[in-house]
């Protein structure tokens, strides 16, 4: 079963902690907007959001750093994903 | 009876629980918005909605993921139904 | 005496709760949105509406759903309507 | 001494109850947007408002509808008056 | 000393009570948005505010109906000013 | 040590209370947003801000009237500076 | 590893207040919004963003005065950064 997200969403899935960790990235925790490493499962076609010309420009495999609050949970065949915006992703990290 | 939404709207109508498992779709429950697959009863026109061009990505049949607190329930001829915008809809699954 | 809707502005008049039932619709109550099945009476000429074109899709005699909470209720020569604008017209239903 | 509305206001004279009445019109009151039958009294001249070009639809001596908590009431000469936008009018009524 | 206003402010100079009443013009005082009658001192130029083009139609030594919560108080030389922007002025009294 | 504001920001200098008052110029205290006047230290290049071309009609050595409560505070040098966008900005005086 | 932020978002890194303090830059702290001297470490391509244009005027390397409340903290190899978009910089320290 796969996702395919729609306009200018991105399906991701969240880093574990250690795995976080190991590669040397430690998220700090704000009250108000816990940012979250993640990886690109899916991404939408982009194309007319709102009347606005948007061009996609994370890649599946890519490692993203996100806010946790943005998006909505999903658990699909056992693995839990995120479907966020594009805008709401902050940076693609190497 | 028939259902024919207007401009970017959608009828959906949710997938009970079970059949969900069945399919290996689980949502998780968060506390603010939970998310809900449905299947896509009725597609709207499209076109200018708001002064800006829409179309329409999805088609009757289609199997989505969506927020359970989008959208309107109507109930007609004994089956609920809700009515959402195309952009409240996050993503496909095959 | 008429009721002539300005700009993108709709005249209709709820369908009381037995006629609904008798046709098969049934609206469920959320909390919040209370949706709502109604017949056009009027239809306001579109046009120019917030700077943006919006066109008119709905015609006198239309049966609509449309939530509970958008527009104004006024009381005509006895009868009650309410007039909302076109974008809180969810669907029409044969 | 006169009030001549700016861009796309609307000077509006508020119908008395009594009158309101014998012509057949009864306003239901909802707590929280109570409408009103008003008479048009002067009309701005439209034109671009917020960047938007606005045409004028209403003429003096209308009678229209609208929201009582659209608009700023002033009294001139004994005489008291609201001040609306035009697109506050959701009707004009025969 | 002399205040020049930017782009599409006015700066104006409310009448006193007094002279209010002589002329005629007596303001209800509404709980949330006291109307106010007002003299233009001076006029800013308009043009380019906020991407859109705005044109000022309101001259020096117009009287005009505003909201007293528009605008920001000052005093200049002893006298009590308001610098509000055009769109906060109703109208043009005569 | 200079700042360089960018796009359509202002860096001002409040003028102290004493010089105010010697200029003749003394400003009301409105609870909710309390105007100041000020000397502009450094003005931004302007150009496309948020989409939109902002001319810049402020210069070095004016001084204006703003809004106490825009803008930020910053200490460079031991001097006191207020960053606010040019449309916070009222007016000029002279 | 690093950071490459998207669209017209900027990794910064804020100044030590030891630093802050030698080089003559103090910061007032306001109850609402703390500003903040950084250094800027990476810088987004800009281009369109949520459909409008957006060029990058600040470069890696640049010391910025920026607001504390803005942006999400992240820490990357024991290093603590804040991705903020590009508008949320207020100005360049020399």
């Amino acid at each position: 079963m796969t996702i395919k997200p729609l306009a200018d969403r991105v399906v991701i899935k969240m880093v574990e902690a250690e795995e976080t960790t190991k590669s040397g990235i430690i998220l700090t925790g704000a009250a108000k907007e816990k940012p979250q490493v993640a990886e690109v499962i899916a991404v939408g076609p982009g194309g007319l959001v709102d009347g606005k010309e948007v061009k996609m420009y994370v890649a599946v495999g890519n490692k993203v750093l996100t806010s946790k609050y943005s998006g909505t949970e999903v658990k699909v065949d056992g693995c839990e994903y995120v479907i966020v915006r594009q805008s709401d992703i902050l940076a693609v990290v190497d």
